[in-house]
């Protein structure tokens, strides 16, 4: 296949985006609009990041389960929000049989197939859980209801980019039943804490926790709450959602309990999701114009051996030695590269396109001195490492330095591009730019929607931490309500 | 919840399959047609059988990747036997938004957003994955390709049975892209090799591998290869599939290599695939009138551990001492149920209806003599443990002779009910009983039918190991060419 020519950042940062993704063969175009393949690289980074995930939800009190792809069409309208926000983008199911073109060729719907009501292909599952939820609740003995669930899910799209918005994504949905509001409130916080862990202490992703405006909710949620994560070109990447449902679905769908005092009462919900955005956030918080840089807790493979050898005579005592290290790296992720078809120097590109954090070079020299020749991905020169009892260890404290170089380098670029603006001239001024924007805020959603429209930007959230509104909303001059981050984002 | 009573096998074997899972909740049916809810302790032997599954692809040289689950009508019908076997079950989306009734209440289809070539939600993947690899094969340095997909797939089915046959179902499909014919061959041994490995070792359940005669095959295939287990009313169930597509694909989608020496050549493919229908396989092979028996590799939960006390004072005392031996069987998959609102015998009845392999009792009695009292879901009686260093051991050692019982028992059925016969007339006589029978077979299409027909029976396969036909086929008196396996199937 033609080599892929990584455009630079400062160049075009969306082409830059496309081509690290082509080079690193994470994913491809499908013949489907906005359906993506995930080739065997990307999905290895969604399973490792499936199987973090999967820990904590369960070290959280959840189980797995899974519901259908397909939900009658009526469902969608039980909640009046929620059909506003997905009717909209959902592909429908209509018939279930196909036919010879009579008289012609190919295949087309049959007629005589028609189902009676139509399906939709799940854009989220709120409705087909609630309804089964329905069956399974009586009483507060059936509470809580604590269930996860992996799936794919579909939501058309106009307008597609690979990982960060596509037709058909992968994501995990939790959908949790309560009896009480505290009860359903508390799980809503505190998964939205394990997402900021897993981006922190995983993807090596700062993030802003925090709560959405009324106008960036989740259609059918009382409160939504997210991460949002800084792309390299400032904008904002929302990475992960958490929703309080208040009792909305529970009386959509007339799911109640009775309580321990013997009262009929409807049950509180949430649910929460990450998708296989985090793919995307994830290549562009730490790749570079060289191509992919994958932290080492979710690299498919954290090291690569290179073993360098001249002529026939010496590539079997290499490939030995090669071996030999990589057994004494397990069970870390380590791939021999024994190709005969590539020079060392090419091999050395390959891997750094395709984000492995360390690269173990081993030639001649190397072995006549019992050690390996360390190449890290995030730079800062090359170095020996003793071929001795201590190699694991070395090599696991450099993999460990790495994921938090990554980390640290993202936290410099969130911090150095976090700004607190006064005014709306200034903030006009300063958004082409990128960048975060804290304000003062009077919470206000025809306001809110001006500014998009003049700006592009967005409230990505009214931060969690350490923020507290004084003086006056920077827009409207009244007093303000909340201290709002303001951004582009994808 | 209403309490389910179990059906005996003798009386209702079918009743008896859908009490034994409704008891256990491993599923639920869902609104929509033929689509099943996988509750979470269903859920979890599955995903137990997908950790094992991908193991062993993994340890014989496979990625996984995914591929979008829409697939363009038109594709359907490049493969000539493919569209035959398929198109007659395909859900078909032929929308992409909804809109209000205009006028009235609710939802419909938009007419507006239509869709210009209808899409198929993919029964298989075969067609949008021989797309791609067209895309991605030049030379024989881009093969083999080896890959796996974890997967929801849809198939129309007017007549469902939880998990054995449901429209929407889990599974995994491997797709394969070799250079030459004997390697794809050698392929799709191999993977009928690491189905056979998995029904045994794990799933407790004896099998036979063999080759589909040609009416049985999948559609677009070269030969099939399968795996059958026999269920314990002597019915047979396909438990796994490996095809050998031949050039079939490639040429239907035009993917060809330059091969070494230079020559253009149309790519040789496999396919191969188990879903979770083998849920279903595992309750009918090792379940009995109480309910569900797991083997203890697929049991979600292996060990439950039942503290037993009067009052509040005794309470304490008894949770911690379960807490201590459980934590003693790490990283067994162990739960303490400490649940104050059942009695100890109905908390017996609920995890010997949840098929969990080993219980371990703990009274006053016990806590006394430093012991556990320990009852084997497949019986034999109970007896003490001593709580000492030896416990782990002790309880692993149980755990596997458990297993080895129930492959034990299964191999047994197996062998009891498997009939060589000699004439069509003992045949039809007996075929009613169940079982599986050996005959001499002259391979025949039309005889086949006739066969089905008039005795429901099918040819499962042609057995790989230790058959050789002699003399003449039971049915047509020519000279036998094959030793067929016929029985019953689900």
């Amino acid at each position: 296949m033609a080599e892929t020519t990584i455009t630079p950042r400062a160049k075009d940062y969306n082409e830059w985006y496309l081509d690290v993704i082509a080079a690193a063969e994470l994913s491809d175009y499908s013949p489907v609009k906005g359906c993506l393949v995930l080739r065997p690289h990307g999905y290895a980074v969604w399973d490792l990041m499936r199987g973090e995930l999967d820990q904590r939800f369960r070290d959280t009190g959840h189980v797995n389960a899974y519901f259908p792809l397909l939900i009658p069409m009526s469902f969608l309208s039980k909640e009046a929000e929620h059909v506003e926000g997905f009717a909209k983008e959902c592909a429908v199911v209509t018939h279930h049989r196909l036919r010879a073109v009579p008289g012609g060729t190919g295949v087309e719907p049959d007629p005589a197939a028609k189902l009676e009501e139509p399906l939709v292909i799940r854009p989220t599952s709120e409705t087909i859980i609630w309804h089964m939820y329905g069956k399974w609740i009586q009483s507060h003995r059936d509470l809580p209801i604590l269930i996860n669930q992996w799936a794919n899910v579909v939501r058309w799209e106009m307008k597609t980019r690979p990982f960060l918005r596509t037709t058909e994504f992968l994501w995990q949905e939790g959908h949790t039943a309560h009896a009480s509001s505290q009860e359903a409130v508390e799980e809503t916080q505190k998964m939205l804490r394990v997402y900021e862990d897993f981006a922190v202490n995983v993807m090596a992703t700062p993030v802003i926790p925090g709560i959405k405006s009324a106008s960036e909710r989740f259609a059918g949620a009382v409160e939504t709450m997210c991460i949002e994560a800084m792309m390299q070109n400032g904008w904002a990447l929302q990475a992960g959602t958490s929703h309080f449902l208040g009792q909305n679905f529970a009386k959509a769908f007339d799911v109640s309990f009775t309580s321990d005092a013997g009262v009929r009462e409807h049950v509180w919900a949430t649910s929460w999701g990450v998708s296989t955005r985090l793919v995307g956030a994830l290549i562009m918080t730490h790749s570079d114009d060289t191509g992919l840089i994958l932290p080492p807790a979710l690299a498919p493979i954290q090291v690569v051996i290179t073993p360098i050898w001249k002529g026939e005579s010496e590539k079997e005592g290499a490939i030995a030695y090669a071996d030999k290290v990589a057994a004494a790296l397990k069970p870390l992720r380590v791939k021999v590269d024994t190709r005969d078809s590539l020079k060392p120097g090419a091999k050395y590109f390959e891997w750094e396109r395709k984000g492995v954090p360390l690269r173990l070079e081993i030639g001649p020299r190397d072995m006549a001195q019992n050690s390996v020749f360390a190449a890290p991905r995030t730079g800062g020169g090359k170095f020996g490492i003793p071929v001795d009892e201590n190699l694991k260890s070395t090599v696991e404290a450099k993999l460990a330095e790495i994921q938090a170089t990554l980390y640290q380098r993202a936290c410099e670029r969130l911090a150095a591009r976090t700004f607190r603006v006064d005014t709306y001239a200034e903030f006009k001024e300063r958004i082409e730019e990128g960048g975060f924007f804290l304000v003062n805020w009077c919470d206000d959603a025809a306001n809110e929607a001006t500014i998009k429209e003049e700006t592009k930007a967005t409230i990505r959230c009214y931060p969690l931490d350490g923020q507290t509104p004084t003086g006056t909303c920077f827009f409207s001059g009244r007093p303000a309500t909340h201290v709002a981050l303001f951004a582009r984002a994808y």
